[in-house]
């Protein structure tokens, strides 16, 4: 592992790649990982992509990568699917998307299995950022592709989060509903040059922007049409943020991070304890005792003072 | 809590109707009535309705209550909406095709909305099945609106799941491959008198037959084509489960549903516990000590033998 983090703080390729797939498998190794390279983490700035499934996020995403790179910075991108491991497909191709950038130096992109455990991407998805970000990576790019859950958990992992919709899908305005104007710090229109944007654009606007301090943006991924003023969008967003209330979203990143972790292992432990509490399983199977009372008696014994 | 049980036992829909709002509001009184009910339940037969937006599932549910009132059955539907209070519109709507049944004293259809914490969905419908039993419905029909993962969590709690397809959505084959090739015991294409129906129904049998005990059928759900068929095919399927490895699959059950109880009680003791980690919390954001340690610490002080 010495060797593996030796590398890595040097930014060598090899590093990188091992020292993410170590987090994937999630053994003791990723641990190992994580305790030597944490105090070195925490320059990078953390961009979230997300939004239905079709509205461009990875060729925004490519493009993206250029603008930041002609701007001097070092870009890192994960792609994280949580929709398990047969859909891997539909990643490579985004990837082969932003296969322009796969031989520039200052250009790291990756797609991310998710690991089993509920709040599993979570961590393997913050834990890779770190990898990148001691690497020396300073603008990294998470893009989740689909479904809502994730898309909400991004925002509590990016600094700046990014909501990119589609005119021509009619569930647009749908996703936005579903949870998705509470994330935003900047909303796109992408495919802005097709019919519907403008009034998408417009119902965005009364949707979100109403009270709460989010910009919404159109572009053209295809073209690359808005992506330089995207950019400009999100650097302003950082700076108002690391300006202001940083430490207090700080703490609750921190917070919501140590959550995901305690409940990762508090699952192991009552899943371990009622695979042994055969009698308790068997007195609710015959309606001795109801499933709350048999819980509670199990929580008890595994909580001090519970 | 006595009274509305009392009148819940004798199955008036007021007791009903009240149960279940207690239930959703998940407080202490959501105890008490399970409580008083379980050693009552476990009479009904449950049967879970899932797939895609659009395939076409309300309608489907809608006749299949006509097939299962004509052959004596009483039918409690309930309608599960994960993606927040928003989109209850849909589900209204979807109720109101079922409204021909609405004042059919056999028949009990609700739309449940979706408690907070995680796991929180499962746990309400499971006891809002248990209302729907003691008060006299003996097959319960859950429907469930959307989200894949809920989709895969309802062939937990039902004993019969049905998967259903829209041959006009390109992403029939999409949502199979997601997970839901492993959790129907019975496929219906849907909408099978337009084009597209026999390539999806080959496609589905190709996929999900293989090595497996599963049935695919074809419905016409506005006609009511096919929905005898299918309803034969759930008592069937319902009649193998009950003298195969009944008692092994709810043994599983309850250990799934004890572990999604267990889990809700321990993600609030770890809340309490982490609000009150400032010291630990501080640490992390200066880096002193890394997430998974901290988490280490804060796990070995709330379980025993940690």
């Amino acid at each position: 592992m010495d060797s593996i983090v030796d590398a890595l703080l040097k930014g060598e390729r090899w590093a990188i790649a091992k020292a993410i797939s170590v987090l994937e498998d999630d053994g003791i190794q990723a641990r190992e990982i994580v305790e030597m390279i944490f105090r070195h983490s925490g320059k990078a700035r953390v961009v979230g992509v997300t939004g239905p499934a079709g509205a461009g996020k990875s060729t925004l995403v490519g493009k993206m990568i250029g603008v930041y790179r002609a701007r001097g910075f070092r870009v890192g991108v994960l792609a994280v699917d949580p929709s398990s491991s047969i859909s891997g497909g539909a990643i490579l191709g985004d990837r082969v998307r932003m296969q322009e950038h796969a031989l520039d130096e200052g250009t790291y992109i990756r797609s991310m299995a998710s690991r089993g455990a509920s709040g599993g991407i979570s961590s393997a998805l913050r834990d890779a950022i770190r990898v990148l970000d001691v690497a020396g990576f300073n603008r990294i790019i998470v893009e989740s592709v689909g479904a809502g859950q994730l898309d909400v958990k991004i925002s509590s992992i990016a600094d700046v989060t990014i909501v990119v919709l589609n005119p021509q899908t009619g569930d647009s305005i749908q996703a936005i509903k579903a949870g998705l104007t509470e994330v935003g710090d900047i909303y796109v229109v992408n495919k802005a040059d097709i019919s519907g944007a403008n009034l998408l654009y417009n119902d965005v606007r009364s949707l979100v922007v109403d009270g709460r301090d989010a910009v919404v943006l159109k572009t053209v991924a295809s073209t690359g049409k808005g992506v330089d003023e995207l950019v400009d969008a999100i650097e302003r967003s950082l700076e108002k943020k690391l300006s202001n209330g940083y430490k207090e979203r700080e703490r609750k990143r921190v917070e919501s991070e140590l959550m995901d972790i305690v409940l990762g292992m508090l699952l192991k432990v009552a899943q371990e304890r009622i695979r042994r509490e055969h009698d308790m399983v068997d007195r609710v199977m015959k309606r001795e005792i109801d499933p709350y009372r048999a819980a509670e008696s199990i929580v008890s014994r595994v909580v001090r003072d519970g």
